[in-house]
């Protein structure tokens, strides 16, 4: 039923300092297409997603933006659903939201957008108080391969998977374990996480998506969880093997690591205001200043 | 639910001359990024999709491979669902269709796929014996412009649009009309078609989209359409010049050709076999050989 398009963002926020250094906290949404980003973080030399951001949001703003962000991709992965905060001077921001999104919607490239840009407190931290991450992993098992307009985020897996097999096994790793098998070492921090979904389904044109979420991840480990997973999936190893795996005190070699460009960020958790700021201290607890 | 996924194209089809010459007559199901192609149509020096398929096809097939096509889409313009014939040696499609599909699909680059590949009767004319062609436009009105991931064939429109205006003026367009001030003349051809559909609809975050199915287009006329419409749904226009516009007997300078990335070829209707040569002759009849 044609009915008209509702505006998106269309209440301007009053921007009003909140706190004695006259600096306001903004949390950007943000989506972008990590094909041509050597992924968030910013390196010398690279193209690099929170480089373009902070970058385009300095020169539009006219004052320096540094940006945390609530998960660092790796290059190649995809954000639908990223979100950032960064701390700005009050009149930096004082204009019409739709405006400030249009103008920075000309100056950033078209493979980064931001979708939007509002207040919050200053006791939220788009790292430290976020709840849970969703991930979402395409691919397709068609033998002429992917869609070639989805090409960029659906991997070629030309092979015959059996999901109910797959789904069986996800299963085991759900709820919290040491995913050390799943995770690239990081000195000193923990490898122990919480999964909370591992949902696997089929669309039409043999498309396969796998939904995956949990409190945080460590350095690759939902393309590990998909890679061995696909194994299961293939009859090469069992549930059994996933059982296995969950009791190794470090990475496997023989979990493999799946393609970047199937994995996308497409949604991040947070806790209602008033628990914002006890979040980010559980987390900062548990998980270090590197976790 | 999960299930197996269904294997695509996993019976191999027989392959037998149905004719003295030898020949078998092939149907290609067919999906491009229209992005990085100058159009369908083989042009000296240009990357074209048809230069791509029949220099592929030849390549794997060993023959020399000449297509032809349901809809000669525009620089820009994508495909899911086109569609196109051509006559092979019997012994060069001797081998089982998914491995033949595989092959195809390492070989052409990965913004071209051939979807699938079978045996029709000589009478099937991709281009001659279609019903009706359905066509996709997308566009959003989001202030930041499109999803990355969807920026290849969305096309950013930041506007205020009346939607409920745009169907009502719509519904004048269906049926049999000469469609000249939507159309670029070419001498000789006929400007009159069947419209059949075109229905406007609205999805999450500010993307709307327009579906047109007509017997057949004339060129530009979709993106015409469309054009003419987003001039009545900011308000610049009202239905009646819509109806004005059906009187010319040419080209209407006042009607805009939006930009071709948001356009794709989504699927071509056929008749059941035994109309296929029927409705090959009608069309050539109205039409004419280059229509």
């Amino acid at each position: 039923m044609p009915t008209a398009i509702p505006e998106i963002n269309q209440h301007v926020e009053l921007v009003t300092p909140q706190r004695g250094d006259g600096l306001v906290r903004v949390r950007l949404d943000i989506a972008y297409d990590g094909t041509d980003f050597s992924g968030w973080a910013r390196q010398p030399g690279q193209r690099t997603v929170c480089g373009v951001l902070e970058d385009g949001l300095s020169t539009v703003l006219r004052v320096p933006v540094a940006l945390t962000v609530a998960g660092r991709t790796d290059a190649g992965v995809h954000a639908s659903g990223q979100v950032a905060h960064c701390d700005l001077p009050a009149a930096a921001v004082q204009q019409p939201l739709d405006r400030l999104l249009r103008r920075l919607a000309r100056f950033l490239p078209a493979d980064v957008r931001i979708r939007g840009l509002r207040l919050v407190p200053a006791s939220f931290d788009a790292r430290f108080s976020a709840l849970r991450r969703h991930y979402v992993y395409r691919l397709t098992t068609a033998p002429y391969g992917a869609e070639p307009l989805r090409a960029r985020d659906t991997v070629s897996w030309p092979h015959g998977l059996d999901v109910a097999r797959m789904q069986d096994a996800s299963a085991l790793l759900l709820g919290e374990h040491d995913f050390a098998a799943f995770c690239r070492r990081r000195e000193g921090a923990s490898t122990v996480r919480g999964l909370q979904r591992l949902q696997w389904s089929v669309q039409p044109g043999g498309i396969l998506v796998a939904e995956v979420s949990a409190d945080a991840f460590c350095h690759s480990m939902v393309r590990s969880l998909v890679g061995a997973l696909l194994v299961v999936g293939e009859g090469r190893r069992d549930r059994d093997w996933i059982a296995e795996l969950l009791m190794l005190a470090a990475r496997s070699s023989a979990v493999p690591v799946v393609p970047a460009h199937g994995l996308a960020l497409v949604a991040v958790d947070y806790p209602p205001e008033e628990q914002l700021a006890e979040r980010a201290r559980a987390t900062r607890a548990v998980r270090g200043p590197v976790g």
